[in-house]
């Protein structure tokens, strides 16, 4: 079961989390007009936290809401402090909107950007090795989904359909190619050459998802940012999902599909699996921004 | 300018608009997961406002949103009179979200809806006689347009652009098809034929647009539920857009294209402009449910 955070950074305060409560004319709330960001920190520092942060910045950028993330650090401090967290693994929340002003489609002037975070314990397992299964589906949501914004209902509709079934994930394809999941971003393997659908409108460029092409590249894996056909998934001989919390997520069955019986999953997502533990565990703390 | 309300009903309560807060851990602030409607109270009563419900209790199906609006008429009745709105002309917007649960993609169980309504004072023209000038655009919302959703972020983007330059809407066109427009529905007239997209998953079904495929049956004016193609807009005689508080406004201008110079819209547009005004200021009280 989810829970709630012991505490929320709103726009300057540090509430406890039933009291922080935001306008009801928050574009936030009326249009789904922010992005958001969630990280973990790991032994003490953010996990590729400049990456996230750097993201944040550019959807931000992308959708004209002025907000400089330069006075994050301090509040990501002040907010882990007031949850006693710092010297805990946890996950953080970040969440931007344009602020608050009358209802009317168009952006409006001058609004103070609303600023919300929260932290919550969270200890990320060292490797994934559950073998998950997942459920294809069209990719019915919008066409800038390099945009991490808030406006998710898309997502939350197709993860749903796997959730109450029983699986980890819905798996998009669009125009006939596996795009990426509800939450994460898929990959395959054939030939021991690794896929991936290329970071374009089409998905979320996940900060794990850069990490295990750079892994590749530095460890001379195969790989290639190309879509995979949906009717070629039978195809594959591996198939993993990456995520912040996902990490890298072993796939084996997908729809009817099984990639393999038994618990192990295929020698590359094994090796990747074990470059990124060993990339976590000598991980070194960076600044933030 | 857009203002604010002076009211505004909140699960239950009434209050100054100011004051009205939902939790940051509602999911319409945290996922955009939530439907809306907007409709206008004229001479009073709601106009077309059973039919406003109906499509609210529709999409909230659609979502797997467990609310009965059958409380809505109570609710609408509290709200104008605690607005001093009972004798006005006027806007209400209602919003129901999923409610408030910890972060978490797949829908939770048993939460409860969040209700929000404000109303405030809005005088319709008898004619939106202004000719008007749209933008097209690629569609790059998602493809379930049939549900009025809070997720607006592609909507809010696309009509900014339209505001910005000075137009009235952006108008969408998909695999080569003219769709809707940002907040209102398009019609083409070409050969005194009427022309609309589809009521599909590639529109919302505006309620005015369906006003005017009754008017168009019931005065013996052509009309056909087919979409145009964007490259033979040029080719059309008249455009106009629907939308509850757009009514039935003439494109004068589509892009660089001019349907007409002066101030006067084409024939077709004029007679159902005047049939719309006929309707309104013969429609009757009737029942919101």
């Amino acid at each position: 079961m989810a829970n709630y955070p012991e505490k929320v950074y709103l726009n300057g305060e540090i509430l406890d989390a039933q009291e922080a409560k935001i306008s009801v004319f928050d574009r936030g709330f009326l249009f789904g007009d922010g992005i958001y960001e969630v990280m973990l920190r790991i032994k003490g520092s953010f996990f590729y936290g400049a990456e996230h942060l750097q993201r944040l910045a550019k959807c931000l950028e992308k959708i004209n809401i002025e907000f400089d993330v330069s006075c994050l650090p301090n509040t990501i401090d002040l907010l882990l402090k007031a949850s006693n967290l710092e010297l805990q693994d946890c996950l953080l929340y970040i969440q931007v909107t344009r602020g608050v002003a009358p209802r009317k489609h168009s952006f409006p002037n001058s609004t103070v950007p609303t600023l919300m975070l929260y932290a919550m314990p969270f200890v990320l397992p060292e490797l994934n090795d559950k073998p998950i299964s997942v459920v294809t589906t069209r990719d019915f949501r919008w066409h800038r989904c390099d945009i991490k914004m808030t406006s998710l209902l898309g997502n939350v509709m197709a993860n749903d359909v796997a959730i109450k079934a029983g699986h980890y994930e819905t798996v998009f394809y669009r125009d006939g190619k596996v795009t990426e999941a509800s939450h994460s971003n898929i990959f395959f393997v054939k030939d021991s050459t690794v896929y991936t659908h290329p970071a374009n409108e089409h998905i979320l460029n996940g900060i794990t998802r850069e990490i295990v092409i750079e892994l590749c590249h530095k460890n001379d894996i195969a790989v290639k940012e190309k879509a995979v056909w949906r009717e070629d998934i039978v195809k594959m001989d591996e198939a993993f999902l990456t995520g912040t919390s996902t990490q890298i997520a072993s796939i084996q069955k997908i729809d009817d599909h099984y990639f393999y019986q038994g618990s192990a999953p295929g020698l590359v997502t094994q090796k990747l699996q074990k470059l990124f533990l060993q990339l976590k565990n000598s991980y070194e703390c960076e600044k933030l921004i």
